[in-house]
């Protein structure tokens, strides 16, 4: 292999720039689609790209055909087992959003049977959850107290349902799915906790038969509100709670000393409703119970949507945190069960599919709905093999509204206390907070805000701060990129951060910094300050420095804030004797730096393919300098030209030949 | 050299993880001190450490006592030649603020004084700026139309112009000067485009001598304004103004033929304000003048500071607004002058040095001033020194407004309007807006979003747009990083981008891929589904893929969720049959994979120094799972044993060895 040939194998590519409209649509594609949806459709006849199609927007038809009496006996246990979980649930979060209990009913009917028609998850069992739940007061109810105006706040809660899935379907459909990328896995940890505290503090207004109640959220205010009705505590609701809670938890704990007992848990919320009702209709006892549950379906509620002016900021603001925060639980649990049984869920698809349900679902008397964790847990367990089982979940909760709902009315709200504690007691999440504290502080400090903030402040301001400081993190990232020193790992060909390889050796003359991010506004006056310093000090600490080498392998795009930094650092650099040479540029920063002129300012030989062709090059050139006793500007503007830059290859390798021979040259 | 010691040299360095404190300090300190002001201390006596301490907070101290005669003669031609700039520029740009003449005046006699002391760029002259003195009316004329209540709105803006500084010296105390960073370099062509345009269109309200005008600052208002009084436009102050505009830009063209001539558009504003003052006062025309401009310094205004909180949220909007544009233009001009000539300015310095005089100037009838373009470039072409043609400068408006004030009340409004005109003419950068089109055309987007916001609707909507569409742009990144596969470079051990080198090659059985990014919250989602993704293709490819190797050279850091997807990957891909390996990870990250138990997961032997290391042990494998006829678990989980280890490196060279040779082993 000739010598002329194995040069330019070393060279960057320099080709003509891609078109705009190119690289624009492919930036525009890994944006938008980055799960290419489309690409099973290429060699396909029409026939079957019409089918596909159709199972792409309908995933139920991608199953149903394929659906058999076998699955069918494992989605109808497992549906039965999740409805029997529905009704209590229901009815308690329904209690928490403070809206009547029947809704919460209403909601375990109609959105499962969307979800199973456009959903992509097999596991995912649809319902209505607890921190969403007590949000609409939370938001809502400031401007509309339920105790006022109960109805106006129902329907206020079904325009905010409307809006969040508006909002959840647009993201899917307009493929912004990425969006809720942004509440970060530390931030729902600590918004999981803060709010299954609060939640749990709430509850002890029924556990002790309080009558009077602070409308404040936050821990100070809660436990002030019952211990200072200490003397209004009332025992006999207190004990029926206790023990509640206590078989609750026992029957969890059953679960986790034997798997296979996992309906136990799963029931047990029926048994102590069951129970709870039972005994009050029985013994007649003054309990405060849920009271009003009427017989029939879901009615219309289209025209009770409410976009007055007065109230539109805040049911749009309810629908869309709402809206956000059930859209990254339903997508994130989805996808966990599709990994544990190895299928794929596709995030779009799931947002669509759940806006899709919570618009139906606010036109026919239900609220916000998604999947929640206890309720698909419980649907894994019981062995759920596709959407169906949430279709027999809601045909079970149509026979309940249908005949049985009435019996409920004598459940004591104490059961239901009981229940959502120990459902709580589940969310939080303390030992995954103190492994946060163990891997990553920063992410700790974003969970543990929003612990404090909810449990000491309120419900949005936490989740708020932890969002501002997630965001803020990846800004600082941007803001601040790591550069560091490289060093040779001696024997090789390799240069690493001289931190990390304390093995490595800094190269004579050459100062070597790895650039660890895109170079944008955000960080290219950082960038130019801090390899300034770093050159200084090279040079305060009797270190000669005659090049300074960037690997830009890290560096995946440029804007025009850092192409003027580098034009910048140029002229810094040069009237401190430095030369500048890049190693490994990236497409993008190649192409912008050629169109910028950049490339052609510093010359085209002065860019290197890797961070060893720059070192030997700048070893050429030192000795060149040396030889001719004064630095020549002629070498450098000549070095351009192509004769006398295969010259130099040659002249290097003999130049450097013993040390060459050592690392192995690549080019024999 | 023993073939052990070697294999060690080329191990990732799995050193114990850095103490939390120390790695938090460090990034503390490269967040706030990037500059590292304290690195010249080390190593000093007491004394010389108080000095430079001093020296650090009053940049005065360092140059006063080096300074001589020669040095004073050019600061005193700088400083005349700025003076006779201010002059006309602080009356007509006060007059664009709506406030009285004279507080233009009173802001460069203060400021100046203050920025000498503490500031740290030597060609900066103190002024005030045309964009942010429309800011002004902008926003708090919102509130109190400047015609309504005179003296409250100048109170609000003394009161505004306090919070800008108590922003801005706070940015600089507290070393957040990154944020400013956040305003990009097309986000600010485009703002003082947008804002030129509208000022100079504002302009022709006095050029025609119109007394009604609209309030509004769009193109579409101020023109219907124009023409819908056409018959009420005057003719003799239009010709006046025109003559004028003529001359200026006459005199700006010379100097641009010739740059020794600069001082002829610097006295030019200076040439018109007398000119036309003189012609008003003998001919005594009823043009419209500036009017009572009373003999006496700043009086003080500390007690007109309104802090009521009836207009608190526009005084701190219009604060906060200015206070960041004044210095991210005050800082990016000081920086400019001192690139070129050769020194270096301290953002945080700069930042406190004009919060300060802000400060100061709101309690002495000033309102807000920064380093404008205009008056620093003419300062430096006039050959200033230091800081010292500023105090000149205040000296030469302590003069005029202890004696001749008054002599300015008979300058036309026209003149003030053809000054206005001539300098924003000089600030539309249409040629650097079209240059960033050819360079990058999302920062071409920025820019003209900016420029079209502010023509078409208001200065904060323009703003607002161009900076949320930078930020977003950063989070962009974050969350959609650029993976790319790579492929060997023909007879190197190099592994760059197939797609930027398409002489690369695929290496038979594994898949290559760059993550060139963080793997934070953001972005976690899409790297695991790309990279399944990847796999996919490959596999649908026929091409058989046994191991992923990950690059994670350009992964500067990496959060839970980062982790968490990687868990979540190796999962998925093993059920492909696919193994993960990882090349080159950085120091944050190499701690936090360990942390976390990952790299345990993996097994430390999957872990390499670069590529070619990852690709080589891939080799060895898959003919160890031939030779062993089906996949074996033992091999991989014995390979953390460091004899079997060794073997295996043996045996790989001695494997491989034919192919190895021609690309010249690295351990021979």
């Amino acid at each position: 292999m000739g010598e002329e040939e194995e040069q330019q194998k070393h060279e960057v590519n320099f080709g003509a720039p891609r078109k705009f409209a190119k690289s624009f649509k492919s930036d525009l594609k890994e944006t938008f689609l980055p799960d290419d949806p489309f690409r099973s459709y290429k060699n396909e006849s029409k026939i079957v790209q019409a089918k596909k199609t159709v199972q792409y927007f309908f995933p139920i038809f991608e199953w149903l055909p394929r659906y058999n009496l076998k699955l069918f006996w494992a989605d109808l246990l497992a549906g039965i087992t999740i409805a029997s979980l529905a009704i209590p649930q229901g009815i308690s979060y329904a209690k928490l959003a403070q809206i009547p209990p029947i809704i919460g009913l209403y909601s375990s009917f109609v959105p499962p049977l969307i979800y199973a028609v456009f959903g992509s998850s097999k596991d995912l069992a649809i319902g209505t959850v607890a921190s969403c739940s007590l949000l609409f007061p939370a938001i809502i109810g400031r401007v509309v107290p339920p105790t006022n105006d109960p109805s106006l706040y129902l329907h206020l809660v079904y325009t905010a349902t409307f809006f969040a899935g508006v909002l959840q379907a647009g993201l899917g459909i307009f493929r912004l799915g990425f969006l809720v990328d942004f509440l970060s896995h530390s931030t729902i940890l600590g918004f999981m906790t803060g709010t299954a505290i609060i939640i749990a503090l709430q509850q002890f207004k029924a556990m002790f038969g309080l009558t009077k109640f602070t409308t404040h959220t936050d821990v100070v205010s809660v436990l002030h509100a019952i211990f200072a009705q200490f003397h209004q505590w009332q025992w006999r609701p207190a004990v029926m709670g206790f023990v509640f809670l206590a078989f609750l938890i026992f029957t969890r704990h059953l679960k986790k000393k034997n798997p296979k007992l996992f309906w136990v848990p799963a029931i047990s919320p029926m048994v102590v409703v069951v129970v709870g009702a039972l005994f009050v209709y029985f013994t007649k006892a003054n309990f405060q119970t849920v009271g009003d549950l009427k017989k029939g379906l879901n009615p219309i509620s289209i025209h009770y949507l409410n976009f007055n002016s007065k109230y539109l900021s805040s049911t749009v603001q309810a629908g869309v945190i709402t809206g956000i925060l059930s859209l990254a639980e339903g997508i994130a649990i989805g996808r966990s069960f599709a990994t544990m049984r190895n299928y794929q869920t596709d995030g779009n698809k799931e947002m669509t599919a759940i806006g899709l349900m919570n618009i139906v679902g606010s036109f026919t008397s239900c609220y916000l709905a998604t999947g929640p964790f206890s309720k698909t847990a419980v649907n894994n367990s019981a062995g759920c093999k596709t959407a169906m089982s949430n279709v027999v979940m809601a045909l079970c909760m149509m026979l309940t509204l249908l005949f049985i709902a009435p019996l409920f009315s004598y459940t004591p709200l104490v059961a239901l206390s009981a229940l959502i504690i120990s459902a709580m007691l589940g969310l939080i999440a303390h030992e995954e907070i103190y492994h946060l504290l163990q891997v990553d502080k920063f992410d700790f400090i974003i969970a543990v805000s929003a612990v404090l903030g909810i449990t000491f402040v309120s419900m949005d301001v936490g989740l708020g701060i932890s969002v501002g400081l997630s965001i803020l993190r990846a800004l600082l990232y941007v803001a601040r990129p790591s550069i560091c020193k490289l060093g040779n790992i001696p024997n090789t060909k390799f240069y690493r951060d001289m931190h990390q390889y304390p093995c490595a050796t800094r190269v004579k003359d050459v100062l070597i910094l790895q650039l660890g991010s895109p170079l944008y506004f955000s960080n290219s006056s950082y960038i130019r300050e801090r390899i300034f310093r770093w050159i200084e000090e090279e040079q305060g600490n009797q270190h000669e420095v005659h090049y300074l080498v960037l690997d830009m392998g890290g560096s995946t795009n440029i804007d025009t804030s850092g192409i003027e930094m580098f034009t910048e650092l140029k002229k810094m650099v040069e009237k401190r004797g430095v030369k500048i040479m890049l190693a490994n540029p990236r497409l993008e920063v190649t192409e912008k730096l050629i169109l910028s002129g950049f490339i052609d300012d510093i010359g085209k030989k002065s860019v290197f393919l890797s961070i060893d062709d720059a070192v030997a090059a700048s070893k050429f050139k030192l000795i060149e300098d040396f030889n001719s006793k004064h630095y020549s500007e002629r070498v450098v503007s000549n070095a351009a030209d192509k004769d006398l830059s295969d010259a130099q290859v040659v002249n290097m390798e003999e130049g450097n030949g013993s040390s060459e021979n050592k690392k192995g040259g690549d080019s024999q």
